[in-house]
């Protein structure tokens, strides 16, 4: 009869210590595959231990299928074909591209992230506070697939308030990010359409597009914006732009070329996806009025984001549907559970309620005109002044600068690497390659301080 | 020459109220399309206004359109097609499936979501104070495309300690909800691929395979679990399953078949999905050893979640994914922002790393096990005890009851709901009608306090 010995087991209970032993057993082959197991009663006189022990044991193998039962005949092992074998291959760091970390560059003009500091620590601790203290309950509460209702009543007051537009919280749908509600745009709208993104443009968002398994075409940008005679050659269903600020280039789509848009998208199923992702950063002038609030014809789809003015690490994005697609919505994607927390939708919602995201919007206007008008100070000052061209483009988190230098595109961006200072050129948000303007670089200052963006532009400034 | 009265003019800004003022009139047709503006130093003269103002006036309404200027010209009234006319018919609430909101039942039986009374605030908020005050920079660091690397630390010691599986932080990546997740591996295994999902089951799996455009078939559940041969049949490339818990039928696959599966997966690109939904609330034995743990052909993804063991409305779940598929998303869809947000990430890790978790999860099993046992007592002792059957399940949170009753099925689940007990007849989880028990309903109990579930008993008692 089997026998063990007890004399290695820890602190785990006897019969979980003899399920392991007999399990393995059984997979080392020990046990052979049909051999009956010893009776009980037999089994715990012979080991010294209680019949329930056995049992116990004997239970938890049947659990986990090591063990089958015959009635009135006992337990045998079961048929275990292979031994267990532990793959022992982890993944080195090295094969891995991991975005984001830690910063690795004396100036980073490539990212468009916002300024960390700027972040409402005190507040939003504050306001997160009082929540997981006085109103656990509805924290506890599954929100509708779009989210929190006061926070989408919130979002649409300010949307009224801001933006002029006049929308309802149910047409409010809340996400983990621009990206997220992106995908499942393509599953509302459908992945048999043709997804328009304009070149240049964020490289980013046609990705996605693709990735959700959708089609997806280039458009050019002209001079002036978009050309509709452009976009009908594209055969595109659906267009993604971000009419009061394009990226990289900078420039808005005027009010007549967006009724041609407009006029666009009223014929066949059309949809037009106002990304306006950083309207409210604007630092001249007021704010264009959105493509969505001029559309009669529900063509339109507004998204934007709290990753840009309040922190990239809080995914908060949202869309406004126009009203037959938000039928379509609770049809077909209310199944969905809203992606983001219960704790954060809330102290947002305060957060905007309360006002203190405008305050928090003016302070962040305030700074980032501050640190342009500086960073363009020095770079008017330094060599880059003469040897370069800051291009005139509309207010917002970046700007373009054309250098003139006779080592090229590749060599300048290579070299300002190599010393700690990462820029991108123009060129580089071209998907179709040939047209780009060359010797021209899109220059973010969001996210660095200003003595970071000094030094930047100093070693640039030196190499050219 | 135009004239504006001023009188009517609120708080804000001279240009910003002229602007306006020249903007309803080109809106209105007042000012035709190509009608040159007067200079801006006449317009000043006449208004009565500095020259300033009107050039601000003037490069607002060209920044939005309204306005084109010729070089040496002047400035002049744009195009615009039509009136705007803005659209006034909101989505009416009665029109909308909002999922989720406050509860209108005295017993729900059909939801599985977690206690909410059992989530860990005091411990929650002085972790989350704690980041607030001390970790500021890390919270403000974009983490990379899979999440924070301490948090898929602090798992992966969790899975190894607890799970026995040995997996590295980079094979673990962090999502807002599994729903999220699975939209993912879509992008990541391919649309062109077929996923089967167990029937009956979760319905909301099959919904996310389709809506993400994915091919989707059912793979009915017998006796003993999934027969591969079966699955042969449907032609699937992809098995959803949850090996350890099926949910509703509560059974779990033997280790035998779990061999076959695995065989299965390893005869061509084909994968399995573990999803563990549940496994960590398990009140009877230990958890049983993972499909992944026993997997020596990378064939299988581990998908788990925080929605069930500390709060469906904190959106963390996560995937852990064999070698080859970790190169795989880093090569295709690092490009994605991770969903979750770093403030909440930071908190679980610690909460999981200081031992929190493990407690927790102590206190929840405990208190559904002292739940379940004082739920099955007053069903037996209720008329339910003899009408009724509690059909032997595994331990999870949920059971199924037999009733015989000559009510038949549906009479008596809509006589209960009109009574405000909601229950769910197993029969409504088969997507494939015909083969299906009767008069079986599935009893979910986690959400619910002992009294509810004792009103709720006695109401359907009196139904029977």
């Amino acid at each position: 009869m089997l026998t063990y010995s007890f004399e290695e087991k820890g602190p785990e209970p006897l019969y979980v210590y003899l399920a392991h032993c007999i399990k393995n057993d059984i997979i080392s082959g020990t046990i052979r595959p049909g051999e009956k197991l010893p009776s009980k009663r037999a089994f715990a006189k012979n080991l010294g231990l209680s019949v329930i022990t056995i049992e116990n044991a004997y239970g938890q193998l049947l659990d986990e299928g090591y063990l089958y039962s015959v009635e009135k005949s006992g337990y045998f092992a079961a048929d275990v074909k292979e031994n267990i074998r532990k793959k022992k291959t982890p993944v080195g760091e090295e094969n891995l591209v991991l975005t984001g970390g830690r910063r690795q560059y004396i100036c980073d003009f490539s990212s468009n992230a916002i300024e960390p500091s700027l972040f409402p620590f005190s507040v939003w601790s504050r306001l997160l506070r009082d929540e997981l203290s006085k109103d656990r309950d509805r924290l506890m509460e599954t929100p509708p697939a779009g989210g929190v209702y006061y926070f989408r009543e919130a979002i649409a007051s300010y949307l009224r308030e801001f933006r002029n537009m006049d929308v309802t919280p149910q047409q409010i749908i809340i996400g983990g990010g621009t990206e997220y509600l992106l995908g499942l745009l393509v599953q509302l709208l459908g992945f048999q359409k043709t997804y328009a993104v304009t070149d240049p443009g964020f490289e980013k968002i046609g990705k996605i597009y693709e990735s959700c398994g959708a089609v997806c075409r280039f458009l050019p940008v002209e001079e002036g914006g978009i050309s509709v005679s452009a976009l009908l050659k594209t055969g595109a269903d659906v267009l993604h732009i971000s009419p009061s600020h394009h990226y990289p280039l900078g420039s808005r789509i005027s009010l007549s070329r967006r009724y041609e848009l407009l006029s666009w998208a009223a014929e066949g199923d059309r949809f037009l996806i106002e990304d306006d992702y950083d309207s409210e950063m604007r630092t001249e002038g007021r704010p264009l009025p959105t493509l969505f609030s001029i559309d009669a014809g529900s063509r339109v789809i507004y998204m934007n984001t709290f990753t840009k003015t309040l922190a990239s690490t809080i995914r908060i994005s949202y869309m406004v549907l126009p009203e037959p697609l938000v039928r379509l919505f609770y049809d077909r994607l209310s199944f969905y559970a809203c992606t983001v927390s219960n704790f954060e939708q809330y102290t947002l919602a305060r957060f905007l309620d309360e006002g203190y995201f405008e305050k928090h919007l003016n302070r962040c206007r305030t700074y980032y005109k501050k640190k342009r008008e500086a960073l363009e100070e020095v770079i008017l000052k330094s060599r880059l002044g003469k040897k370069g061209e800051l291009l005139k483009t509309e207010a917002g988190l970046h700007f373009l600068l054309k250098i003139y230098s006779k080592k090229g595109e590749e060599r300048l961006t290579a070299e300002a690497l190599e010393k700690g200072v990462k820029i991108v050129p123009l060129s580089a948000f071209y998907h179709c390659k040939g047209d780009e303007e060359e010797n021209v670089w899109v220059l973010n200052y969001s996210c660095e301080k200003e003595e970071a963006l000094r030094k930047g532009v100093e070693i640039l400034s030196n190499l050219v």
